[in-house]
């Protein structure tokens, strides 16, 4: 399924009632900068005030392996993605330790891993396919399968939310993965490949150069296509891409508060809110990657990153990292005395 | 006693040991971006890698009324400052709730509240005396008065080190207090009052150039002294300022990193460099708040902050926010598998 139905707005009676809270808080008004902006979006989002804080925050990293891979455009081989997957799985990944830092809990699905055995069942309980194809030359994924990957996702953001997810992070790992993610943000926003290729997770001046040219030829062949998203997804997409997109636009018609993550991501986010006009609403800006591509979709989303560290890992970590501000920013509106409890004049 | 020993470097060699042991964790180098940096700062600071968590967070708020309140340069009346410590010791403010949230917890000390009866005892140990002086005008302390601060603040770092405290910040409480930081700001970096005066806790027009001009005054008053640490607190500081210098300078001959906070607690940092030449190595920026002059101290001691959302509260808050980040980062060199131990090709 691609149809989404329309995306209603978080709770715009309740944002004006946490902004008026705010200001009888025992500080100066907006002295909490962001975080007055970030509570107030999540008691909209719940559609109450003061919020609740995160109960089951969920990290969902969706695994696939790309074909422009081959076109060596990443430092590390293909078979990295099967490997993480693996630790990920038992708990040793950077997202297992930062998620856990930040109170969530992580699951990993195998989306389209380049191997036959997914790493257990549930992890490829919604696999689409071994890898997705070389965008540089071929589409990435058949219409069925961009199909079936928006809609693996979205069974994804049911699942969670049915088991009472509070606030989802989409991550991503596959080796390969920055060279669709930077062809669809270029796609989607008309820059030059040079301008916003970035080095992924290292490669040097000759991969870089490689993956300039496959991103070229994928933005080629996916011309005419920036209103089409499961086009995009389709020709230089990738089902990992495709998941990710559904997953952002379901959270948001599950009414779902969502922090987004690095390039990956945030390509992926930038195709939901072509297939769900307005899910956008529902999203945080987790961080800013040092990938250029990657500030350019926030641009273009009209969000601003929560922290700006330099991370460029995926999976999901720079969302993980941002989690415990919006946690702080929650905490704040729900927690702190009022002029009035705390006898302070205003 | 404002003579400090000399500071020594946090352990270069573990240091060493830290980057080495980034590198062999399963992600691409360096693609944790600033926590990786971080990790490795807090490894150097307890001597050994990989670091442990932080068990014993504390945050001291260093409270103080100031004279050139009179002058009207604050958006809030001096009573406050007493009704805030009292709000500290009842769990309310913004400090209380955003250091729970990040696993801290907060002490407040009368330095220099503008009252005879501290709140209680324990706040009141240190006290100084009632306010201090009005820069614009006359000096803020004598110098008796100044050396008895900095020994304060001194006293609290090590009451606070010897109960087992491994990560410290300070925060400040003082109505007027940033317009003393910022003169301290502009006396140490030449910068001109109406390029760095910024609006507090949120003054009008008016204030803000009743405070432009109390800054002037202040800064004509301590020309000559920007080589002096104790004459710039004695001349245009004050006693809660140079309590914090003394805390600041003081965790780093006790080898205790330090998380600063915003203008206020960074100028006083800026004049315990002086104090304690070296001792900025043991200590990273919180926050940049939206106070000019905090942006201009963070240059000058070479410190970039951790989160930048536009926070203008003072207390310890902006370092709050900050400190799950460096949690995540001593949490990821901590718990990670390395490429070794989860079977993944380097």
């Amino acid at each position: 399924m691609t149809d989404f139905p329309p995306i209603a707005a978080p709770d715009e009676d309740v944002a004006s009632q946490a902004r008026a809270r705010q200001d009888t808080l025992t500080k100066p008004p907006g002295s909490l900068g962001r975080l007055e902006e970030l509570s107030v979006w999540v008691a909209a989002c719940q559609g109450v005030c003061p919020p609740h804080q995160f109960e089951r925050a969920r990290v969902v990293v969706f695994a696939g392996d790309h074909g422009v891979a081959a076109a060596g455009v990443s430092a590390f081989p293909s078979e990295v993605t099967a490997q993480m997957v693996a630790n990920f799985d038992a708990g040793g990944a950077a997202i297992n330790v930062l998620a856990e830092a930040a109170g969530a809990s992580v699951r990993v699905a195998d989306i389209a891993v380049d191997t036959n055995q997914p790493h257990s069942p549930s992890i490829g309980a919604h696999k689409v396919r071994r890898s997705s194809g070389n965008i540089a030359v071929e589409d990435a994924l058949s219409d069925d399968e961009t199909r079936a990957a928006i809609d693996a996702g979205r069974r994804i953001a049911d699942e969670e939310v049915d088991a009472g997810a509070d606030l989802l992070i989409a991550g991503d790992m596959g080796i390969g993965n920055t060279t669709p993610a930077t062809t669809l943000i270029a796609a989607l926003t008309g820059a030059e490949p040079v301008a916003v290729v970035g080095r992924g997770t290292g490669i040097d001046d000759a991969g870089w150069s490689r993956k300039v040219a496959a991103v070229r030829d994928a933005l080629y062949r996916a011309s005419g296509l920036s209103a089409d998203p499961v086009g995009l997804l389709r020709v230089c997409g990738g089902a990992d891409l495709a998941a990710m997109a559904g997953f952002c636009a379901q959270a948001a018609v599950r009414r779902t508060p969502v922090l987004l993550d690095g390039v990956v991501v945030t390509a992926a986010a930038m195709v939901a809110e072509l297939l769900a006009p307005g899910a956008r609403q529902w999203w945080r800006a987790g961080h800013r990657s040092t990938e250029p591509a990657h500030t350019l979709a926030l641009e273009k989303l009209n969000l601003e990153p929560i922290v700006d560290l330099s991370m460029r890992l995926g999976e999901g970590t720079g969302a993980a990292v941002a989690l415990p501000v919006v946690r702080a920013a929650v905490a704040a509106l729900t927690s702190m005395a009022t002029f009035g409890e705390a006898n302070v004049s205003s």
